[in-house]
């Protein structure tokens, strides 16, 4: 597909990789003030001041503009955790990632309830691991699991994450239980993998 | 709301019963062969040979119908679990709800499925704890567990089997998958909750 405004320009192009990212924050926008099925791609292309075809073009359908949405956490939650030094302690290099997690969804929380309530969405995010376990799983090696030990606890995790962040999205649980609940389940998830005796090492 | 075909008639008359259990096998006739968002209330009224009006007064909303389902399912998991003997040890008392829920949405996969990828219908199912903690909780504390830990422990398994069961409903996951990941998370969780000391008692 080319059009006049930059489908046929490289989609690597500095004029690109700038709209990408105002095609990003209409979206952010747009979901703050409303649900995702009101959000169409006309609208966020209006917000974002380029036409349809360049939204189809960068970034693509709207199911995957709002699973870019998903990445977009992931990626701030990445960046975060870098900031931060490596835990020597299992319980303590997972939950790291998860509490990370939890305060960027606290921290903009609409767009990703938004998100998380728009079932295609889900799919194609989950289909990506949401990358949650690749951020976990390395972690954990790190602090002394072995890979498939780590592997293994990282995709537990992601389940039960999984669980809290679609119960808190849906308003079940609160924004203090969703922190809670989803700390302490990553928790016992790594007792209950490694045991206590490995705690510390 | 009343009408010619039983909405006027008390809710709990023989003639209600055999109807909410007509609209109920219609729905599932119904799921089985297409999507939720493709079954209209008008749909499930005529399958069941009802008005849609009697839908309405007997069971209510699409989001209430569909709801039901998952009630069905947890009512023929409670069902099935009668007939075991009760488990003795934690990870037991935990792991046979979860497995003989993963058996009953494998058993008639497809209305669950269908459900469960309907978001309206999580909310509701989940306002009412799909039941799957209420089936935990009394096991554990069956098994020795004291009231405070089998909560918190069923609802974090809840959280974990929410996971695996919206990534199984996604296709994200094999049926084969999704029976042993549910019952892993659940084992893991309940180790890291009671601790591998207290297995057996």
């Amino acid at each position: 597909m080319s059009t006049l405004t930059g489908g046929a320009r490289p989609s690597n192009s500095k004029a690109s990789q700038r709209r990408r990212v105002a095609i990003a924050e209409a979206t952010l926008t747009l979901l703050r003030a409303r649900d995702a099925a009101e959000v169409a791609v006309s609208d966020i292309a209006a917000e974002a001041g380029v036409s349809v075809a360049t939204v189809y073009n960068l970034v693509g359908r709207k199911d995957q503009i709002l699973a870019g949405v998903i990445d977009g956490y992931v990626h701030r939650v990445s960046v975060e955790l870098l900031k931060q030094p490596p835990a020597t302690e299992l319980v303590q290099a997972a939950s790291v990632v998860i509490t990370t997690a939890v305060d960027a969804a606290l921290s903009d929380p609409l767009p990703l309830r938004a998100v998380v309530r728009e079932p295609g969405t889900l799919n194609l995010a989950q289909t990506k691991g949401m990358g949650v376990d690749q951020l976990i799983e390395p972690r954990l090696c790190a602090a002394g699991a072995s890979l498939s030990e780590a592997r293994e606890a990282a995709q537990l995790i992601v389940y039960a994450f999984w669980g809290t962040i679609v119960s808190w999205a849906l308003g079940l649980i609160s924004d203090a239980r969703f922190r809670d609940d989803a700390e302490l389940v990553t928790k016992r998830l790594v007792l209950g993998t490694f045991g206590t005796e490995r705690q510390g090492g």
